[in-house]
Parts: structure tokens; sequence; C-alpha cells
């Protein structure tokens, strides 16, 4: 069994990039430390987990705006400040990619090799109209409760 | 006495309504299973609790204008993205309704019924010019070290 | 050796003035309780340390970019909702004045004399082109690892 010093959760209920990249090395740099993490993606941050391509299904028309309307995957996000429609995001993956600094996409990779488990918020997805297959492999669905569960045994428990 | 795993604080700093539900949302699920919870109201999250009617009040030209200019209630608060103007918030709430899915208002109410302490911060009311009496009723009212006190005894402590 | 009960961390990730408000209040908060505070700024969050005068450096023109446009120190930044270019954060800073709460700067200054660790994100600098010389005076300078080294040790961790 763990001690609560093995675990830790955060929240992604962000959809910019800045916290995205945030929350991925957060998260990677507890797992690489050999704690046991749990990612919950909320409202915007399900965006995180779109895939890039679109995926054709029957929804509501409130549905389809959220769908068109919301960012599809990493290479999409923008900056929750100085994005000026995009450009500061393209001015940070640059910058990023000039200094070699793993790239969201990267980070992603990191942890689903360190096994992070990835948990899709399932009444945001209902809110949302997003249906499991619009959303990248390895994910886990639950509720709020499967979150708490976990967050009660750690002590790096964030909200971001 | 309660071990720290039957305690969770939730400072709620933002006033958007998606952050103010996803507040709720972990605070009643948290008092669901049995924790005692606090939710600490902050800056802008005051305006979770002000009673949707104005209340007459001497103040200064300051203090009026934060009292206009802010959203009065649950009802009147925007989304951190996508609002629109508030058509993003009117599309959420439509949303939610069709999907019964809890709106904030009884989201509000089931953190009373669950007993949840909810805590107005004295020194935003005293920034913003916030009156008890503009606040809805059943609440506490405390400083920065009351929430420390409970914090420090629970492992789910979330700024939002 | 400390207990949990005894640390508190705070990532700074935000560089509005209203959260950076709320971080030194709690940070600030917390170790005149007793407790060993670290706080880590991170991307924003760094704009709250920077020194308010300009330092000639040799910069490519993303990091001179970066320079120009982000607040130099706690006197430029602005608002998180309700700024109007500025105006928003200079009421506030009025009302707390009259009302003789402690500003930013006081606050900054009393982390210090509690000897709050202020430790600023490596990585961030690197990617906005920040350098230690930019910065003001008794930081640290580390990575993720540190800080969560530190956050595993504590129950009050927030991310703001």
């Amino acid at each position: 069994m763990n001690t609560s010093n093995e675990k830790a959760t955060l929240v992604v209920f962000s959809g910019d990039l800045d916290k995205a990249i945030a929350s991925f090395i957060i998260g990677t740099g507890a797992a690489a430390m050999g704690k046991e993490v749990t990612m919950f993606f909320t409202f915007w941050g399900l965006n995180l987990l779109r895939k890039p391509e679109q995926v054709k299904l029957k929804k509501t028309w409130i549905e389809k705006m959220f769908e068109k309307m919301m960012p599809r995957g990493p290479e999409k996000l923008g900056l929750s400040k100085m994005n000026y429609g995009g450009l500061g995001a393209r001015m940070m993956k640059a910058v990023m990619k000039k200094k070699q600094i793993a790239s969201l996409n990267q980070l992603m990779e990191m942890a689903r090799d360190l096994e992070i488990k990835m948990v899709a918020c399932t009444m945001s997805m209902d809110v949302m109209g997003i249906r499991e297959e619009e959303l990248i492999d390895g994910l886990e669905f639950a509720g709020v409760a499967a979150y708490l569960a976990d967050a009660e045994d750690g002590k790096v428990n964030l909200f971001i």
C-alpha cells in the first residue's frame, strides 16, 4: 500500500496551452519521482484530450457548436495571456522547440510512458457533448467521486 | 477527532460560472463522501454569495462602482471562456438543464443541506465594499487564518 | 524534523495583481502561523519578481518581445477581471491603501521578513528569456523537482 507521500492528483480544468504545459510538467515530474499520479480533465481541460481530426457523430446543434468552437487537441490551444489570436502560442512553441524543451505533445507521451492515470470527466463530456471516440486512446472515464478517492490518498492535489 | 482524510477546503477566488460549478461539484461530492468541507469565498468568488436583489446601503463611489459592475449572484455569472456577452453562460445552463444536471443554485442548496461550511473572506468584503446584509444567509465571516486552520487538517486543498 | 502540518507550498503561475495579492496573503498568513512556506513562481508569476527598472542584456528578438510586453514588477500588474486597461488595478490599490490593507509590495517585504522561500522556476525563465539579474534579490532558482520535494512534505499545496 502507498503512503500519502506517494500520490498526486491534478484537476486540469483549463484548456490553455501554458496551463496545460504546467500541468504536464508537474505531473510527469511527480511520476518520475515515483509518485502515482492521476490527472483529471474536466471542462475546458477536455480539449487537451481531443483527437486532432473530426469524428462524424450525431449531435444536437449546441453540441456541434461546442465541437466547432473549442480547440481540438494540444496543437490548437492558445495561451491564457498574450495569445494575440494564436501568435503568442506559436511564439512560445517556437521558443520551447529552439531551447529543446519538451512540447505539450511530447509531455503527454511521457505521461503515458510514466503510466500517469489520465481520466476524462464524464459529466463535462456530457455537458459539452464530447464522446469517447473523439478523445485520444488510453484514457479512463469517471466522475468526481473517482477523483476524490484518489485525491484523499495524496498531499499534492492541485486545481489548474 | 477527524483524521486528515476527512477534511477538504476550497478557496473559491473565481467568480466565473464554470469554475463556480466545478467548485460546488467537488465540494458537494466530498461532503457526500462524509468529508468535512470548508469553502472560502474570496475576491470575485464573493459574487457567488450576493443576493440577487439590491440592498440600499451607504457606500463610497468606488464601492458603488464595484457593486454595480460585479455580477449579483449565481444567475448573473459568466463563463471564463467563450462567454460571448453571456450567450455562452446561457447555453451552458440550457444544456445542463436539458441533461438534468444540477444547476449552480441547486448545487448551492445541496451544499447547505450537506452542511458545508461556507465562509466569506472579510478582507475581500472590505476591499470591495460588500456588507454582510448583501450576502445570502447561512455564511460565516472570517479571514485567512481561519481558512488556514481548516486547510492544515486536510489533504484535499484547492484554489479555484 | 517538520511534520506535514508545518509546510505549505504555493505555485504562483498567474501574473495578475489580484491573484498575486491572494498568494501573498495566504503565504504570509501561513508563515505567521509558524509554517515553512515555499512560493514557486512560474510562467506569468515570474513578472511579480521582476525589477522595476530595465536591465540591459543581450537577448534574441523573441526574448526582447516578452521583456517589453510583460509587466515589470508588482506595480505594473493588472487585475484578472475588470482591469479596464489598468484602471481597475489602480482603483483596487487606492481602496486597499485607504483601508490600510498591506499593498503587494508590503506583502512581499513581509514574506521576506517571515523567511518565506521564494523560488523562480528556471525552465520558465529560460522560455521567457528572463535572467537572474533582472529579478529581485533573495530568490532561489530551481525546477519542478525542487518544488515537488517541498510539496510532498506539506498538506497545504495550492496552484494559483
